[in-house]
């Protein structure tokens, strides 16, 4: 495989499977894509325009979902002002199934998106960084999305494109420990959904993130 | 059902699905969303207005992607000014099995946004208005397709969305002859994709269009 499309968000999964497509895998041309799709900050953006750089991507191109916003309008925490972000310990059992800052069918918009850019390029194969713990929470990080999604794009008749997500099936310490390993610098990452000017530390994503720090042992450098 | 999503590019299948919901299925609150996806027109998205407005849906967005033309520059004659609409008299066997009018992935992204859209509006059906012919040129308006993009949304653990295309084994003209019995105006809708004055009549849509008129016996008030 020499040029794959990657989705970058900016988070500890996407950037360390950026350099795990670039060194691990060995593809030359990686075209990074980073959307706005009415997250209610743009820190994790900065940050995957950092690690592209850092990761010598081929292009990095940031696409603006303005719209997606409005049209999921009361459907997510992430991106309507009138919904708070909860803190991980305030998640009851069902919720933490599903919870508030889901995005109604966002990553199968934004696979289906990376799937016509590189459809138009002339690229077969498309990265995510679903891992293993999301799929509590997402069922489009599961195995089973995957698989399914896979299932659709297999009828394409000018051009299959394949999805794939190395990580689905280890979990967050694990690839902490592989994007050390790496030379992944998680200074230049953002996880909280809060997007603050420091990471808030209790949200879902804060506290995953410090759980899987903790975990290796390690300090994490954005809150050092 | 009370309620539906259904896709309004303001063509004719798409036309007389809206008014096939609205009639014959009794749905009470539709809501029809058009895209701007880089079409070289706007003659449709008039017609769809013109549509919805007719047909009594409870409302009718129209969601722009300008990003989206250029998002897969090159890779379709309908958003890229560079490629010239072919005729249809002109397209090889090779050709027919996917035109260069094919756009890159697209009903799955407007599909997917769809179903985002309708999972925050607490709404669990959608539709769209792939009909037998597409299929010849189209795999993305296959059966495969939809049972395939079905079977990904019903892993959805909040809301299962079921996208339904109840043309999909009907011929144009026979589709052509329902409206007809519905009192569509085909006269407010728009098929061209060339999108100049008056429709062309040789682009593939055009000489559908003028197939599935002549078969029926019927003048098409577009172009009387």
């Amino acid at each position: 495989m020499d040029k794959a499309v990657i989705l970058l968000s900016g988070g500890m999964d996407s950037a360390t499977l950026l350099h795990y497509v670039v060194r691990n895998l060995g593809v030359a041309r990686v075209h990074a894509l980073s959307f706005r799709y009415g997250q209610k900050h743009q820190r994790e953006l900065d940050a995957a325009a950092w690690q592209a750089r850092a990761a010598g991507a081929a292009e990095h191109r940031v696409v603006d979902l303005g719209f997606f916003g409005p049209l999921i309008a009361g459907g997510s925490a992430l991106t309507d002002a009138s919904l708070a972000v909860p803190d991980l310990a305030d998640l009851g059992a069902a919720e933490r199934w599903q919870p508030p800052t889901y995005v109604p069918n966002r990553n199968m918009v934004l696979l289906a998106l990376a799937a016509a850019y590189a459809e138009a390029q002339g690229i077969t194969d498309v990265f995510y960084g679903a891992q293993a713990q999301d799929r509590y929470g997402y069922w489009d990080c599961s195995r089973e999305f995957l698989d399914n999604l896979n299932a659709v794009l297999a009828l394409n008749r000018k051009q299959v494109i394949v999805i794939h997500a190395p990580f689905l099936a280890m979990r967050k310490t694990d690839e902490l420990r592989l994007g050390l390993e790496l030379g992944v610098d998680y200074a230049h990452t953002w996880t909280c959904y809060r997007g603050e000017a420091a990471p808030c530390g209790t949200c879902p994503s804060c506290a995953e993130r410090a759980a899987a720090f903790a975990e290796a042992g390690v300090t994490d450098p954005l809150t050092a």
